[in-house]
């Protein structure tokens, strides 16, 4: 017996398209091999949306990804002009609501307003959008246990590799500390720096141009992508902070001279993220750490990070971006919130 | 609310033993942050059994680990001579059957026989023992499921670092490859001849005495406690082997002039175990890795595997044995049961 989950996508940039593509080309694969059918119903941005109760054919969505940003409103006869998320939810409220907005660490928005909404109308949640969490995780997971849904978000760390799950599995361990390479795009600017001795513009002017960083890539090397990283990270472990709380480094103002200080020590300097638990003291610092050390090993876009345990370490290894990537840690969420919703086929 | 969980721990060699310490030091932290009371009632080994229905508390657990192998039914007033798991079962029927009986690759005995029984008596089940899963997954999950009760094994490969759980939690993800170090007895041995430049013999012997290798070292160093690992992980991720099915070399035959050679060539001896999902071939052999592969710089008793997927690897480092590591895998899943069984709190 098959089971049909319906989703809803909101968010429709890089993310939200690998999904849209991965649920088409995959679908038939994970409905054989696990008995749920993904049906996605909505397709949401801020311009508009897609909305088909029956559920977007393998076909559409992949012409639906086709179309510009912020344009699939135009997509007939689905498509919605302005229709907002309350919209999307008078028409059709899906059993899986993906969030896959842009983070916004201020206010949070649109992704808390829309989790929240999500939550209220009795859907399940499954976010890659990390600023709602950073800022109100308690607030969301009360609001989920009441309404008796559940709320996943592997994806908002390390895409996709599991960090996430590895640290919920981890019961019976006292954490003492979590560290790594957790944001992507620094690492790779730091990479490029040490490999071709260039300096910090040139080794970004690269990544932008191969969509590493962002046009604006205040997010990623001021260390706000990996300071929001361990805000949700010391929320799985049960001793949260606060993303003011996290001391950050610049990684803009590093000089060139310091790569080569390092080389010549046989050292390498990498954008270090690290929470203390018992000391509840976080930070994300240019760190100069031995060529013995397994993290400078990991290079350009990878990520690891090294959990430090009352008994043993756990390093876990993997990409730490992309849209595929994430798109896959979404795709696990919704499936084991498949599991537990639907009956057992 | 605290819910109590009546646990028998068959078995009392290092790891159960390693568990009884765990639980008399820990229980209360973790009765605090879970809401729940690890309470055993029984402890059995080959000669016996201890059984107290009201739970043992944490000074006679402690107690019992002070008695020598094979001793504990001596322990007043609870030690029952010659009690067999069927004899504990008739006194007291536990909510979590804890099994950590030595393995036997050609019968699964006793371990086979303890688990079947406790799921038809409707216990859920943790073992750290691999033989009975190696020879009898599906039968024991099939008995498991239709007696409505969950069979739990993380402990099995890697001990402490929770490989089990991050190949549950990869279910969108195509499995290619797993291929990694899973034995730390042969990883050590390797790591001495390198470093030390010592034969095998003499690495052996360093090993069994510091406890690393067993006075017959031969599961280890011949590949089957490698082989039996890969059987559970090709189960796990749903493509299953048999332990047949794995090539395995003898690591005992290693000259120390191939390590030399590897050396030269700046290259690193491991002891690799590796299965191709989708040629279904599996195998534990000597190979000759390069040293800017991540593989090569896991030393001594760690472990590491690489889960090769088809959109990223991913790689997870950590000790792979040890009595305390495997404790607390157990102590993990047996939490992981609680939350399930027990009424939330």
């Amino acid at each position: 017996m098959v089971s049909s989950v319906k989703i809803a996508i909101i968010g429709f940039g890089n993310v939200g398209r690998s999904l849209a593509k991965l649920i088409a080309f995959k679908g038939e694969d994970i409905e054989k091999k696990y008995g749920v059918r993904l049906n996605v119903v909505a397709v949401a941005d801020s311009r508009g949306a897609v909305i088909r109760e029956e559920g977007l054919i393998p076909y559409e969505l992949l012409k639906l990804c086709e179309l510009p940003r912020s344009y699939i409103f135009m997509y007939k006869p689905y498509g919605v002009s302005g229709a907002s998320v309350e919209e999307v939810y008078s028409r059709i409220i899906p059993d899986i609501h993906v969030e896959v907005t842009p983070p916004n660490y201020k206010s949070g928005e649109p992704g808390l307003s829309n989790i929240l909404y999500a939550i209220n109308s009795g859907a399940n949640v499954v976010t890659a959008n990390k600023a709602p969490l950073v800022l109100k995780y308690d607030h969301i997971m009360q609001c989920a246990k009441q309404r008796g849904v559940l709320v996943k978000f592997k994806a908002t760390v390390m895409a996709g590799t599991p960090l996430i799950d590895l640290l919920k599995s981890l019961k019976g361990y006292s954490i003492e500390a979590v560290e790594g390479i957790i944001n992507s795009t620094t690492n790779y600017i730091l990479t490029e720096m040490h490999e071709d001795l260039i300096p910090y513009s040139d080794a970004l002017k690269k990544a932008q141009a191969l969509g590493i960083a962002e046009p604006n890539p205040d997010l990623d090397v001021r260390g706000w992508d990996a300071a929001a990283k361990l805000v949700i990270i010391s929320n799985v472990i049960g001793e949260p902070i606060n993303l003011d709380d996290v001391e950050r480094d610049d990684l803009s103002r590093i000089d060139l001279r310091e790569v080569f200080k390092a080389i010549k020590e046989n050292m390498v300097l990498k954008f270090i993220a690290k929470y203390k638990v018992k000391e509840k003291r976080a930070s994300v610092k240019i760190t100069k750490i031995s060529k013995d050390d397994i993290l400078s090993s990991v290079k350009g876009t990878m990520n690891a990070v090294r959990i430090r345990t009352d008994i043993n370490d756990i390093v876990l290894i993997g990409k730490g971006a992309g849209g595929i990537e994430t798109a896959y840690a979404i795709m696990d969420d919704v499936l084991s919130i498949a599991e537990v919703i639907s009956p057992e086929p």
